[in-house]
């Protein structure tokens, strides 16, 4: 079976929305090991909305369509559908009473132009929405319905991302199951430190390999390797997985940091779960973004206590006592700064380990001994100290060169963890 | 003149990649007034790059292609090019030079396989690549070359977002002005605390006029209208907005807060800068996020001071000084533990206003009484105080709650901050 996956809607087209639905239904057809090798969009546009319908079936089993399901003028995806296999729309009394429930539960007259929404291709089955209006439709078209010799299907959903993720989990990815012949099961390995050149390198090899496959990935100054499995059972492609993530690591495992959807924050919170241990730190330049990142771990209450940003100098020497004089020397973007903030956080906020960071964000404050880029990042136990220069390019933007001290920020608080007794 | 959009990527087809690219080239197409009625997306596949070229040729006069200009094997795109007009690809000692000249200023090895993007189309021009090695092409294909009556027109530049924005501005967008009639002007109107479905209402009957045309967006929780005129000069354009933007603000100036790029953060920052006021905040559930968007802002440094994430109870008692017995009788996610944050925050950091922000992040912690999403916003000055009650739907995540949090807790500092005196 071959996907192909339509996008309508005007606001895609004229840039006004980023299209983070055929990413979404790409990575879903992958792991169902449903091929697609196209995807389109156009605007609300019954006739180009048919053009492509033309095109897709033409080189596809069936076309995934998202958008133009609302109540407005504008949306003509159904009527779209319904037209080109020259079917009429019947008004589903169901569908309505749903649509009525849902504006009741939000104490909300619903308008007359929701009515519309109920109406459906005859044959197609609705697809129930619980996050919205719009019902999903699944149509199987019988063969010869519009010269096509064999069955097509259409599935159609609304574009509101959440509205189509909740309906995928539901029930698309039930109905579509059936035409998977294997499924893929995937593992993201994620790295931090080493570039994704120099990664792909070290594995290149394995880049090349069939099953499972290896791809090397960027994403937020990280580097991650995705390795997929086909396999009848998830223990046997567990098992082609464990393989190959042993022979990446036995190469590259020194930069690993953690599996899949964890980030550098849930890898340090982890760590410091485990050892029961508390942090605290000092921003300056970050601002308060390592804090918040540390904080948008569930449970983060546990070993975060409080948190400070000095953003002044007076901040600095008042608050966590830094030295006026290490900063009248050294300047408050120094690797003595740094270290002075770090231990003065831990002892303020009676913690066991303090980060302290300082830097010139940008775009303005640098001088050529000190450019934009330059960060100093000090991390402090009772016994362990250390202090690390970042040079970041200059270039870059105040938020990325923010993000990116975070993320150093981050990992070299991971890995004084791990080295701790 | 009618444009295409092709992008070219296997990561874009699997999903692992959200395709920007066709938006931002979107985007800029709609500000030149070139019409573009179809984006497609294929993998790094010459058939079907080849397939699209037919399709989409049929149907514009020129084809914008991102992707697969890379050095590695799977980039295919420009040899897809040149085969499809059955041109030979010809070595370029300039672009060459160009190449080996980008990895000498990085002090490493040109590997041999970058070669490769030293071989350009036979009559196609080259542009300028500041931020990697591979160069766009601009190729006019001459009638008659392959069945086409009339000169058809390729583009090709890297997938790289950033590369692909930095050729955009200095080569393609002086390229393809020569080819827009007519130029559209944008101004967004950008509003907070008015529901997109209400803002819409407000303004409905604006959203069908014609020359400027005024759309309804949402975007990060909040709601924006764009107003886009169709005009010979800037300064016409201008009139034609204004006129427009005018009559909105009139219906709902009330929730206006700024233009275009301008964020909660940014318009917050001027009116502290206006008004030579200074700020602190102490933030609970929110985590330092506030503190972070407000230093976002460069120039910041000239209204913060010092801000501070009371996480723990003791934290909010012994270091801002909210009274242990508020917090006994109250709870830490009250009106009078905000109220207490506030006041203490401005007092510790000694600036003019305080902002405290306490409330449950989730997804744990939530009770009948105090649900997740239950967050509470004090607002200090040495005359005035106020707090805010925010019930944000708790099925959200904690990282959506954190950021709506941190939405209306800007805002209400903005509205404070004008109010005062």
């Amino acid at each position: 079976m071959i996907a192909e996956i339509l996008c309508v809607g005007s606001e895609l087209l004229l840039g006004d929305t980023v299209n983070t639905n055929a990413s979404y239904i790409s990575q879903k057809l992958v792991a169902l090991g449903i091929n697609c090798f196209y995807q389109s969009t156009v605007g609300d546009n019954p006739a180009r909305i048919q053009e492509q319908f033309d095109i897709a079936f033409n080189r596809a089993d069936f076309i995934i369509v998202t958008g133009g399901l609302g109540p407005t003028e504008d949306d003509l995806t159904i009527k779209a559908i319904a037209d080109y296999f020259d079917t009429e729309l019947v008004f589903n009394e169901e569908v309505f009473n749903g649509i009525k429930t849902f504006f009741d539960k939000l104490n909300r007259v619903m308008p007359e132009t929701n009515r519309k929404q109920a109406c459906i291709p005859k044959g197609a089955v609705t697809v129930n929405n619980p996050e919205g209006t719009a019902p999903g439709i699944i149509w199987k078209i019988p063969p010869n319905t519009k010269n096509n010799a064999k069955e097509k299907i259409i599935l159609a959903f609304p574009g509101v991302p959440n509205e189509l993720y909740v309906i995928w989990e539901e029930s698309i990815h039930k109905f579509l199951k059936q035409y998977s012949s294997e499924t893929l099961f995937t593992r993201f390995l994620k790295f931090f430190g080493i570039p994704e050149a120099a990664l792909a390198e070290k594995v290149h090899d394995l880049l090349g390999q069939h099953n499972p496959t290896v791809a090397s990935l960027v994403a937020n100054w990280e580097s991650k390797l995705r390795i997929a499995a086909k396999a009848k059972t998830k223990k046997e492609a567990e098992r082609l997985i464990l393989q190959t993530e042993k022979e990446i690591l036995s190469r590259v495992g020194e930069y690993f940091y953690g599996y899949d959807d964890t980030d550098l924050e849930t890898a340090v919170g982890k760590l410091l779960l485990e050892r029961k241990l508390t942090v605290a730190t000092a921003e300056s330049c970050t601002g308060g973004l390592i804090s918040s990142r540390l904080t948008d771990v569930s449970g983060s209450s546990a070993y975060i206590l409080q948190n400070i940003i000095t953003y002044s100098n007076e901040a600095k020497i008042n608050t966590i006592g830094v030295d006026r004089e290490v900063i009248e020397k050294f300047g408050a973007v120094s690797e003595q700064t740094a270290e002075d903030m770090a231990k003065g956080v831990r002892s303020f906020s009676n913690s066991d380990i303090g980060l302290g960071i300082t830097g010139i964000a940008g775009p303005t404050g640098g001088t050529a001994t000190k450019p934009v880029g330059l960060v100093y990042i000090g991390i402090n136990s009772k016994q362990h100290c250390e202090v690390h220069e970042l040079r970041i390019p200059s270039n870059l933007s105040r938020k990325e060169i923010k993000f990116i001290a975070s993320q150093y920020a981050l990992n070299y608080l991971r890995l004084f963890i791990q080295r701790l007794p």
